[in-house]
């Protein structure tokens, strides 16, 4: 409705004024053949990638100047057929029997060669650009996981719909790379859901340019459409309005309610780390499979995403949309969970979404990245925000899981452990073997529910978001802990006969149609121990059992919980109370003002007071369905 | 996108109840020709007015019943032409000369008879009903006003447009009584302006099933068209969406933008008290004459709203929408200010919007009102709610002014008070009228820029909205202070003769185009005395001169400020610190919540805090452009 129409338009040449830079900096050599927007980022085609890649300054150079993404492509006429390609992979490598699989994407050129031994090459770098400049295609190594199948089904919707995906990147960077329409500088939030509640996360940071919706959660323990979506109904908002969607990680109450969307008409891009997109398909897959004619979408829905998919590597700047940049850091949460860094305008504000995180030790990922250049506004997530979710030290968890486990398997008996599918259940994998490896608990198995398998076949396939020494070990094949020789999988535990040891079930609420048959096979037995590790939500069965319930009835079967219950919160995958006012006194003196979300509401009010009175930050928490103006 | 099918909407067939029961107390000898809504109102058409006239107590026991408002309208074929009702009405009267003006409104059927002197007639309601019944119009005695113009073009509006307003009418009562879509209530707060800032207040109270426009201000000390005007680019509301305009007083920055909705095609519902409408008639008429070309709106813009307005009186209860009724307070600000109570569903939340308001005493108004049967969030106007702004008692300011002034007018010289022109200017008028009489300050002039004689006959007009004493004495003829002798009325400045007196200037901030003549005469003499009686805006002469500035130039000509420089910032129409926090105190064991606004940002900032430390209810303030749940 207004401008400042006196104001000049500062970027009004930007896309221009970047295409001269580029053709300015780049020697004929170079060889271009188009010069095309691939998403956000400036795709440089050419028919001589050899004097790029010997040169490789020049493109670094031009990114300085023009602070966009670059990347180099090599003309499509270059590139070799799939068969061709993969004669001359196994010709260039030693063993032949060493490759596992080969994916394509024809949309981008790449193509990813998945490796049963890494340490047999050596030289991986020089290898990979070989092939690239013999076979025209962009070559990458990875590690095969010990399970492909989900990976692969992701490459294929990807292969399938090539022609659309090289279309939609370029419309996207289109988009992203337009004029501005408005001079002056506005950004708010709205908020959807996930506000003073857990689960249906979903907010929007919109500014005078753009719609970014953050996050796409679905709440799926109840059937009451006002609290299980997020309020798309309510804010003003069409979807046609959202110019890129952000997910900060898997989990459902992220991730549950994106297909709705494409199932309705968005064909915007999605933004997330590669593990994000590679474990929500799964979990899309397993809500469908489980929830038969009762789920709200089907594959058809949920694969539509796949093909808009743009990844995000942590601290790489992204430009969103003309007035928007995100960057992604690693939010220690779950493998590839993000904390969002937005930098609004000329840097006019600067945003952070912590996303879920963990700000403290984890056997597996390195902790919550917190140090970030500048922050106005922080949103931060508070699970365990209550006064009462002080927890115990890591150190003082382990010694105590230590004593526990050792305890039951002296008697030969059981340990249960509930956890969810992603995340802790890799935490507790992770753990315990290395517990075992270094002697602490006594060797036993490891028992795990099959679908687990696929999980950390992720965790192995992206290795590169472990820490840095997990990462190293299963590269160079040291050591591997999703391959694990105590891993024991379940696939029908009815007829599974178990031996001493530890179970980790992935459900940390119980609420599961297999949790019956688990807890009659260990929880009826009083020297078998179930120890949970996440405070579940007020309608779990986890809860009722953790407050003492010994009945348990399902149909007409009853079962006694005879067995002892325990708890060790600390090792779940959200931060604690201290946690999270550790975390915020790093960035204190940055700060102007915290929101709090993504905790039931005396945890946000708890927080928030005591982020004010103490930490002496204007905090606040927002309910769903507002609108708070950031700048 | 979502409803909660499962439950049934309780008010499915509430339309037809009310007819129903309505019919079912009717007795025959009503003789009904139609039932029609008349905009909130349900109105009876009869051709045997006289029954239900004396037998008074029917419709008070169906309104009782049904919770709506009813109105008895005689039918359209009895009514006498206009020529015939003057004469019938002269007849009926004892004196023909005591009729100043009959203006008929042929939308409703009323007529409006103003009589020079009311203590002539002694049995006026019987006579009312007589010539009611004689003549087929619904008739009211009113005392004739000093100047009637600005009150006859309104009534020009409305006659001019009867046709049009009795479908508007019935369209707005159609839409007001349909049923509700939803069964859930949930209700938020959209801030459009005045929040953390003075101007252009307005903000949208929106639910499931409503959207209430209330005030709608232009801040017409800037002209940046993001400060300047209400924010309905980025709120997602459009204009078809709003049901209700509703504004709390007519003060430019709550109503200055209402004709640029008008303009745009808003064709809705104007609700607001009789006084509201005639002072806002008057300022768009002054803004549009004195901004010429560079007004946004014209004369034909403004005059449409007045086909549009639907009268509030005090603590009546009114449907709104089908899930929101709102009663109209005195807010004790200007004449006909309102504080808004909104019940909204089944009474599931009760909002109460102050409005600007004057909690301590006044001259000429009633103290605000504050003892709402419910409320869990209140809205309160902050202008006044810095830690500084605790201003001296009304008793101090009055000796205060007292022995300034007399101190002026002992040296025979001038006083010169800026003020607003609406509102303090009739405070000081009242005020110093009554010290005069009560020879409290020696007897002199009351100069007043002439535009104060058109305000002030609305303040005759309407003098039920004034103090009950007041009233009273306009109304018997025994003391009106807004004819008092006193008064000297300056048509031109320049040409004016100023002796000793108080001259009251309509204009607080002095940012005014007569400014520099009243300066000129009064500002350049060591003896007189210019007193402020609010504190104006950083941008403005006003804020200058209070901070010492003593030489003042426009174009060539410049003047040097010698007089004295006071000020007695209680005499002004807004709460102070300390009576916004009497008021808060009153109100505080009912509410779950405070919102702060209309108040610079340090301002809400200041209250907002002590609010909630020192009264210990929950509050804060909101920035434009934001939402915030209620329920």
């Amino acid at each position: 409705m207004y401008s400042r129409s006196s104001e000049q338009n500062p970027n009004i040449s930007d896309a221009q004024s970047i295409m001269a830079t580029i053709l300015k900096n780049l020697p004929r050599e170079c060889s271009l053949t188009k010069i095309e927007y691939e998403g956000p980022r400036i795709a440089l085609h050419t028919n001589n990638p050899k004097f790029l890649l010997e040169n490789n300054k020049i493109l670094p150079n031009i990114v300085a100047q023009i602070k966009k993404r670059i990347v180099l492509r090599i003309d499509e006429t270059l590139r070799v057929e799939e068969d061709k390609f993969k004669k001359i992979v196994e010709k260039s490598l030693a063993k032949k029997s060493n490759i596992s699989d080969i994916l394509f994407d024809p949309a981008l050129g790449e193509a990813v060669i998945f490796l049963k031994k890494f340490t047999e090459i050596t030289n991986i770098e020089s290898i990979s650009d070989q092939l690239t400049l013999d076979t025209g295609w962009k070559v990458t190594f990875k590690k095969a996981p010990k399970m492909i199948s989900s990976i692969k089904a992701i490459n294929k919707i990807a292969k399938d719909t090539a022609d659309y995906r090289v279309q939609f990147f370029k419309k996207v960077g289109e988009k992203i790379f337009r004029e501005r329409m408005n001079a002056n500088y506005e950004a708010s939030l709205i908020s959807l859901g996930g506000f003073a509640e857990i689960g249906r996360s979903a907010m929007i940071l919109s500014t005078n340019e753009s719609n970014i919706l953050i996050d796409c959660g679905l709440n799926n323990y109840t059937d009451d459409p006002l609290l299980k979506f997020p309020r798309f109904d309510s804010i003003g908002k069409k979807l046609s309005d959202i110019d890129a969607v952000l997910l900060s990680h898997a989990h459902f109450d992220h991730t549950g309610f994106l297909p709705t969307l494409f199932k309705y008409g968005y064909q915007g891009p999605v933004y997330c780390t590669e593990p994000t997109a590679y474990l929500m398909y799964i979990l899309f897959r397993e809500y469908v499979r489980n929830n038969g004619k009762f789920a709200i979408y089907n594959g058809i829905d949920y694969e539509k995403i796949f093909s808009h998919i743009i990844y995000l590597n942590y601290n790489i700047v992204t430009d969103l949309t003309p007035d928007i940049k995100v960057t992604s850091y690693n939010a220690g949460h779950i493998l590839g969970s993000s904390s969002f860094h937005f930098h609004i305008g000329n840097g006019d504000h600067n945003f952070v979404y912590t996303g879920d995180i963990k700000f403290g030790k984890s056997s597996y990922l390195e902790n919550a990245v917190w140090n970030f250049p500048r922050v106005e506004t922080l949103l931060i997530e508070c699970t365990n925000g209550g006064r009462e979710d002080s927890f115990m030290t890591r150190e003082e968890a382990e010694s105590k899981l230590i004593n526990e486990v050792n305890q039951v398997l002296k008697a030969k008996k059981i340990v249960l452990m509930p956890t969810q599918l992603i995340g802790t259940s890799q935490e507790l994998l992770v753990t315990l073997d290395q517990f075992i490896r270094q002697k602490k608990i006594k060797k036993c198995k490891i028992y795990m529910d099959e679908i687990l398998a696929e999980i950390n076949s992720i965790h192995e396939f992206d290795s590169e978001f472990l820490n840095k020494d997990l990462h190293g070990n299963i590269i160079s094949d040291e050591y591997n802990p999703f391959r694990s020789k105590s891993i024991s999988l379940i696939s029908d535990i009815e007829g599974q006969e178990l031996k001493t040891g530890i179970v980790i079930y992935p459900s940390s609420t119980l609420n599961c149609h297999k949790t019956f048959e688990y807890l009659k096979k260990i929880a009826t037995d009083p020297d078998n121990l179930i120890i949970f590790t996440s405070k579940p939500n007020e309608t779990s069965l986890a809860r009722q059992i953790i407050e003492g319930k010994k009945m348990l009835s399902m149909g007409r079967e009853q079962i006694e919980v005879r067995c002892r219950i325990e708890s060790i919160y600390s090792l779940n995958s959200h931060s604690d109370f201290n946690q999270l006012n550790a975390y915020i006194s790093r960035l204190r003196s940055k700060l102007k003002k915290i929101i709090v979300n993504h905790g039931e509401r005396s945890k946000v009010q708890n927080l928030s007071s005591y982020s004010s009175k103490v930490q002496n930050v204007p905090t606040q928490y927002m309910l769903n369905q507002e609108a708070l103006k950031l700048l």
